[in-house]
């Protein structure tokens, strides 16, 4: 209405998660006013991005080189294999500064419905890396849905096939500060069932 | 910590209005997984509107030329100005399809405390087009908060020297839908005042 550029923009705005049209608006004049060196330091970065990030060949995770730096640091344990479904998921993972082990991105959950087999996953590129034996244990870390619980049992299964490999989930249970009269009825069963003895 | 352009695209997309860190990394790994071409649209638009988008000569909303689509439009009523604090406000406006007179957009308010004086809100241009005698009537539409109101109030001060153009605002009053027990004091005393005779 205003400028073909503008609302060209606007459009363009709207393929980022949970932009409108309304949003995608705001964001524009946002940049347009007094903005346009931020504005334009985005579109630099986004474009840079886009041209070189790609995946660890080893673990999956989107970085610059064929190497991403957790993959390189040689104070990661290689024995331990965290797979997760995404990238944010590892991001997550390195916050809790709890974890030493490296991890393996799927990108996605099992989904044949949607042509999502475990190839697109890499799960046979996991397979391969499993077979040659550095491997120790496999923690399982898909999201608590039914696609990330199918996800998790065709992993598991194929990890077992590998006799000298540990395979274990994450705990369910309650979450911290969680107050039991806001969780659902199955969280509560789980933290049940996953009940551990006081030493 | 995963890689240093993508650290640097989520600290880039936190210039956008309402996009903290947790949203910035989750727009950035949409993009990345299997939406690069989008990206590299928005990356495009965004740096064409940056290098192309100027003010219109006439009106100052944003536009690629000196003269924006709205002014070139030969059916649009010259006599009739509507003075709005932001393109979106144009945007707005248009969508009701029942002004069919030009703008001036302020790109802001009067705010002497940010250095925001009447020169930097065009004002100086604008009294020189009052000056030319084609305007007959400028309709105020600031938005109704303090600083909008104080602009209001120095428009039409400035416009009433000019004894041939007539200035008003915006009814103020109940919202379409508006139901009474959820609606502020001063709109219900507003809409009280405001009331008109019904004929």
């Amino acid at each position: 209405m205003i400028s073909p550029a503008i609302e060209e923009l606007i459009e363009a705005f709207q393929c980022l998660p949970g932009v409108g049209a309304k949003t995608a608006q705001r964001m524009v004049f946002h940049l347009l006013s007094g903005r346009r060196q931020q504005g334009s330091k985005l579109s630099r970065a986004l474009e840079k991005c886009i041209s070189t990030i790609q995946y660890c060949h080893n673990c999956r995770i989107f970085c610059e080189n064929e190497q991403c730096n957790l993959c390189k640091n040689p104070k990661r344990d290689r024995s331990q294999i965290c797979i997760v479904q995404s990238p944010a998921d590892v991001i997550a993972f390195e916050q809790t500064s709890r974890y030493r082990g490296l991890y393996f991105v799927l990108h996605g959950v099992l989904s044949p419905i949607d042509g999502i087999t475990p190839q697109k996953l890499g799960l046979n590129q996991f397979q391969e890396k499993l077979g040659k034996g550095e491997i120790k244990e496999v923690i399982v870390a898909t999201h608590a849905t039914a696609e990330g619980e199918a996800t998790a049992h065709y992993v598991s299964q194929n990890t077992k096939k590998h006799p000298h490999v540990s395979c274990s989930r994450l705990a369910y249970g309650i979450p911290h500060g969680g107050e039991f009269e806001y969780l659902d009825s199955t969280t509560l069963a789980q933290a049940l069932a996953g009940r551990r003895e006081v030493l």
